[in-house]
């Protein structure tokens, strides 16, 4: 099995995901939201590059709209992109449909054009640290090569994301060597990118907070009062859901969770 | 004062070059056996990219040609890239001409590629783990924004170089906060990618042959028996010495030597 890192989604020739399993982070904070939302009670987010789509979209079909541009909320939407805007669950009592408020129409800036990015990959995963275990263990029930894909940030290496990777990174080799996750399993191949976000990983293990507060982004969300999310956005593992990528939409994969 | 970390050399586009210091990193291993001929008596180093220019060179000049091509030495030619072949100096015995004894054609499979790549800098110095501390005091010298650039393997991401680039910045870091390098100097502007190899710096601080031992080179170099190499490569801060590129040679540079 061979494992790579993408540092910027982008930036990258989608080619190179052909026949392998995905997985995606914006760890700060797309993929930390998405997992947030569909363990809080929301069944499908749809990622959306575009604002003015998302719009259309939700209105179309009762959803709700969320997302933010360069951090800040986007005009019109009543969510942004903070994931302790979804730890309540929908707001059902809104709207006499049910099922419409438990979709989440997203748009961020670099998340979701990442997830966009990843389509043609075998299969495509949300990662963060929340989930970091549970995309490890389903990546690994797919037994093809792994992507790990960071969005990063407006087209440059983000800290987080690859601190993200090499979370899952670790919880792979974990799996496969018994807990014991300092050597490659037989048969394992990678490049020395997986290796240092493994490295990165192990560094902030005790600390993860430290981590997402060191990149030029976690030090932005902290100067506009958003330490918070970054609290939450650190939790290793508190999810045992790997979201996944369905044709337009993301929802837990029942295959692969078992809250 | 911006710092940037360019992970693989000749993936991109030396523009971002322009205007800055650079220091350029192979340090498995020709940037550690450049600095390390530099010490022990060489006086001068081309960097060729070709290894038939390289011969041709060193046969019209008497100059003494050495190289590797994937980690062997090349046929034909008395030096291979270790720097342990170097530590006692040239040889002057062998020829009348110490002058020309003293200067090294160095060919090498990704560094002298990247040096070249570099050349549109302001000034272009190598850099190592044994001369992490001198390069770093050297470009601070310029006033310039500085460019670490990486030279990677075979065109992707090397954990080693990663890591020399990282003990260069903690050195910058350390040189203008007094020793502590755990925050940013007022006025500096970086990217998160020079605070991730940081941070790799830092996790390998007290260990730096464990950094070096991690990535694929290392792993190839020591399956070749070539430890040796990799220990001495491993020396933090050994040598007082920033080579530096002067047209089409590397020398030690008088006035950023102490010794």
């Amino acid at each position: 099995m061979q494992v790579s890192l993408i540092p910027v989604a982008t930036a990258a020739n989608p080619d190179v995901l052909h026949e392998t399993t995905t997985i995606v982070f914006d760890v700060l904070r797309a993929t930390s939201t998405i997992v947030t939302a569909l363990a809080s009670g929301y069944r499908r987010v749809y990622p959306v590059a575009d604002a003015g789509t998302a719009l259309v979209m939700a209105h179309k079909h009762g959803f709700v709209p969320a997302g933010e541009r360069g951090g800040d909320k986007i005009a019109g939407f009543p969510h942004g992109n903070s994931p302790l805007e979804f730890i309540g669950g929908p707001n059902v009592g809104i709207s006499n449909d049910a099922q419409k408020c438990n979709v989440l129409i997203l748009t961020t800036t670099n998340g979701t054009k990442a997830i966009r990015w990843a389509e043609s990959a075998y299969k495509v995963f949300t990662g963060s640290l929340l989930n970091a275990r549970a995309v490890a263990q389903a990546v690994l029930r797919e037994g093809l090569d792994v992507s790990l894909v960071c969005a990063g940030t407006g087209g440059r290496f983000s800290l987080e994301d690859t601190l993200g990777a090499g979370f899952v990174f670790m919880e792979i080799m974990k799996h496969l060597n018994g807990e014991d996750s300092s050597r490659l399993a037989a048969g394992m191949a990678v490049d020395d990118l997986p290796i240092a976000a493994y490295e990165l990983a192990r560094f902030y293990y005790h600390d993860p907070l430290s981590g997402l507060m060191a990149g030029r982004h976690g030090q932005r969300l902290l100067r506009r009062g958003l330490e918070d999310d970054l609290r939450w956005c650190a939790q290793l593992n508190r999810y045992d859901i790997a979201p996944v990528l369905s044709g337009e939409f993301i929802t837990t994969g029942n295959d692969y969770t078992k809250q």
